[in-house]
Formats: C-alpha cells, sequence, structure tokens
C-alpha cells in the first residue's frame, strides 16, 4: 500500500518524477515505524525525529500532509510497518537545492516480521566507519549504502548485523540499530556525537530505563557482560555473539527486564493482541 | 528528455516503481558525462568506471542496455549533459539486497552549461570529512548527501565550491569534482584510497598530462602556486581563493596548458563546433 503525495495506490508502480532529488542523489529522510492495532508505537516521538531531520537538510514539506498519509496507511494497514520518506523533491541538475522546492512525500505500508521481535543477533565488526563529522551520521537519510555494504560483508561473514566504529575509532552503531552494552546493572550507549542515529526505541531506554549516554571504547564493549542492538522493527535483540567471541546476552536480566518494559508499552500505547509470546525468549530464560 | 527501462519520456514523469531501492535507500551509481555533437566525451571511460562501480556493489544491470540508453540519448540531445542511473530495482523492506534484482536504469539528458566550461571557482573548506574508510568514496553512489550539505554550506559563506578532507585530516576533494595542486611545473591529486573518485578528466589528467599522485596536507595546499577542480562539466576550474587565501590559479600557465589539452581532446573526440571561445579564459590571460 502506497500514499504518493496524497494518492493512495495498492501496487508499486505509481507515476513519478524522475528528476526527484531524492532518487537522484539520496537528497531526503525517512522513518520507520512499528503499527500494531492500527496505531503507530511512539508515534509523535517519530514524526518529532522526522520534522527535525527535515529542517536539518532545509526540506519543507507539509507536516499536516505527513501526518494524513501516516494515519490513512496506518488505519488501513493495523499491523505492518509504516515508512515514511520526504525527498527535496524534483529538481534541475547540480548539487545545490533550488527554490521552489516542491517536496514528495511518499508513505508506504509493509507487512510484520513478527519473528524479528527481541530476537538475538551476532555482530560482525565492519570495516566501514561511521562519519561522525557528518550531520547525516545523526540523521535517518536515504544515504544506506555504507549501512547496506556492512550489513552485507556480514551476512558474507555468518553474522547478522554488522557493528560500526566510528572515524575516532570508538563503538558508534549497527548497520541498523542503535548499540547498547551492559556492565553489571549499568547499561551505556554512545551519545549522538559519535555518529549516531537518534533511535527511538533507544531515546524510552533512555529516558525510561536508567540507560546512560558515554563514548565507548571498542575494548570496553568487548568486556561488556551483554550487549544488545535497537531499532524500531526489532525492538530489543541481545547480542549472541561479537565477532568470535560468544555472549550470554540472551540470559541478561537486565535485557529481559528492557524487553519486558517495551512490551508493556506496546500493549499500553497499540494493542492488547500482540504478535509475539507472553514473554520474550530471552526474559523466560533469564 | 528521459529512457528508462527501455523506453523514452519527453517530460519527467513516468510510472516508476516506488520500492525501488535507489529512491528508497540510495543503493545506485551514476554517472554524468558531456555530450557535444552527439558524441559523449571519454564515452568508454565514464562506462567502464560505471560498470566498475555497478560491480563493486554487486548490482548486475545489463551492459548492453546502459550502452543503448547513452547512445539514444546522445545522438536525439546533440549537446548536453547526459546522466546515466543504475539501482539495483525494486525489492522488500530491509538492508540486505534480495535476489532476484531488476536493476532500474535511468538515462536524462539535460541542456549544456557553457558558462560552467573552466569557469573559476573559490573554495571553501568544509567542516564534513570524506569517509576513506568506505568503499562508496570512490564510487559515484546516490549518495550525495554530504556533498549537497557541504555545497549548501560553501554557499552560505559566499564561495562557489567545498573542499573536503577525509577522516585522517588530509585532502581528498571537492564536493563535485577532484583537487589538483600545482607546485612549480608539478601537478598533484590525492590517490584514490585517500577517498577519492576516479574522475574521468582526472584520469585524463594523470595519463596524458604528467600528473601524479600523492597525499596532500591541507597545509602543503595552502602553499600550492595553484589549485585546481576538475570533472566533467566544468573540465577544469581554476581555484581562485581558497578560504580567505586568494590564488593567482587563473594566471597559472600551468593549468592554462591543461585546459587547451582539454580542448583539444574534446576538439578530436566530438565536434569542431566548442560552445566556448577559442581559447579559454584562463589561457588568455597567463
Amino acid at each position: 500500500m502506497f500514499w504518493l503525495n496524497g494518492e493512495i495506490f495498492d501496487g508499486p508502480r505509481a507515476p513519478f518524477d524522475l528528476t526527484d532529488r531524492g532518487l537522484l542523489l539520496g537528497d531526503g529522510v525517512f522513518d520507520t515505524a512499528l503499527v500494531l492495532g492500527g496505531r503507530i508505537f511512539c508515534g509523535e516521538a517519530h514524526l518529532k525525529r522526522l520534522f527535525e531531520a527535515m529542517a536539518a537538510l532545509g526540506i519543507r514539506a507539509d507536516h499536516g500532509q505527513i501526518h494524513q498519509a501516516a494515519e490513512a496507511l496506518s488505519a488501513r494497514g493495523k499491523d505492518g510497518v509504516l515508512r515514511l520518506t520526504v525527498t527535496r523533491g524534483p529538481g534541475p541538475r547540480g548539487l545545490r537545492p533550488q527554490e521552489p522546492q516542491h517536496p514528495t512525500i511518499l508513505a508506504t505500508f509493509a507487512p510484520l516480521s513478527p519473528n524479528l521481535f527481541f530476537a538475538p543477533l551476532s555482530l560482525h565488526l565492519s570495516a566501514i566507519r561511521r562519519n561522525e563529522t557528518s550531520p547525516t551520521s545523526r540523521l535517518k537519510t536515504l544515504n544506506y549504502l555504507d549501512a547496506i555494504l556492512a550489513a552485507r560483508d556480514a551476512a558474507e561473514k555468518g553474522h547478522d548485523e554488522a557493528l560500526l566504529l566510528n572515524c575516532a575509532g570508538r563503538v558508534a552503531c549497527a548497520a541498523a540499530g542503535n548499540v547498547f552494552a551492559v556492565f553489571g546493572q549499568e547499561i551505556v550507549t554512545p551519545p549522538l556525537s559519535e555518529g549516531v542515529l537518534p533511535g527511538i526505541i533507544r531515546s524510552v531506554i533512555l529516558a525510561e530505563c536508567g540507560a546512560r549516554e558515554a563514548a565507548l571504547d571498542f575494548t570496553e564493549v568487548m568486556t561488556a557482560d551483554a550487549l544488545f542492538v535497537t531499532n524500531s522493527v526489532r525492538l530489543i535483540s541481545p547480542v549472541t555473539r561479537l565477532g568470535d567471541r560468544a555472549l550470554r546476552s540472551s540470559e541478561s536480566r537486565v535485557i529481559g527486564d528492557l524487553q519486558h518494559h517495551i512490551r508493556q508499552a506496546l500493549l499500553a500505547e497499540c494493542t492488547a493482541d500482540l504478535p509475539f509470546p507472553q514473554a520474550p525468549a530471552a526474559h523466560k530464560s533469564g
């Protein structure tokens, strides 16, 4: 199901302006959110982050229309993954944006992958660094090739996800998620200044679960009791392996409690009909 | 004029698959080439680089079709800028590419900007670094946001273009071009390993004009006799200013000779009817 500049399309093909800077230059931003029972989990936080990313790039798409697209697809789709994409719109050749701009608003709705919720994963240390000198490292932009290449490389090495250091050599994030380390009862994640996307699940854990921001060297992460990766589709994934090192993150009580917290938040905000078992696997074995 | 997967469109709107990974993730590559008299300047080199970038990303679009698109638009357009875009094509949600792939081939033809040929420019040192740890720093991919932001910032500071250092702090390139420094008769440009795109004009100057590759510190560049920026649309642009420092690059005989060389190559390969004066401005004043 697709929403493009005010029109709904059932199939993926729609009339599109081939001079769109999102298509030609990656000049745009997006957001991915979980929808259950027709409600977007942390919907306001997702939209706020999207609007802030648009402002950072100077893309002035109508907020009301984006709200409308999000609500239309969520109400129709019920359970799934909502993606909102906003590009700077069509433009002539050249890097510098021209005025007036006519931003493109595209919303898509994809089926749920319930097997991803809380699913443990293994991490491969990528050779590609996250470029913290660029504002785009802190925005969810259409420039995802580094993450694609890191994820592809991780898969070729037999891992589920990639861990990226930044150009200073400290821990930044996963290809598609934030990274947290657990030391005893302490929960730590790198600050945004390390080249980190302000993930929505990340911000919930920071605001509601006593986690804190701190720069993390790779050697520190290697000594953590447990690691986990967060994003809006996986929610909280315990890391079972980092390169050759096995980790018992799936048995971590701290991670199990966080998963429980997110599950309760989903119940409170979205639906009583959660598409996964009563207690996440990690919690049961904790 | 547009060529999309085998069909020609006069206007910019065409039926397009909204799940295209080029649009949603920047998962694709492109090439921009100068066309004069219906002939692509350094056409084979442009296509070779595009095919190599596709191979690096594992995008398997049909080379014959890309040739066809390039020839169809060049023959019709005569004088202009040909852009070939190849994306990994439509795909389901998720970073990792799925098989089978159905790459998208898009060719566009834009009018010439003859006032850009050999036009002098001023450079602003960007705070955004070029990430040489990523293979994408050496490929012309759809991930152009860093360059867009650097160019926007340069314009806001009253400059024409941005100079980007890499994460190691050495000189990499301009937002849309390669950078060369002139020391006496010596012509030097950073090697690809510094996070540099293998520009086509760059490679002509390296192969035919006695230039050489060497890592360049910013302080070295600040002591150069002259600087210039190359790309396929500007060709060779003398740098008149780097931040606050004025440069007499427009009067450089070395740069004038390079411009003459490129002009002769255009005459030999494309057309006797060049859309700019007999001698470039820089050469006249040299």
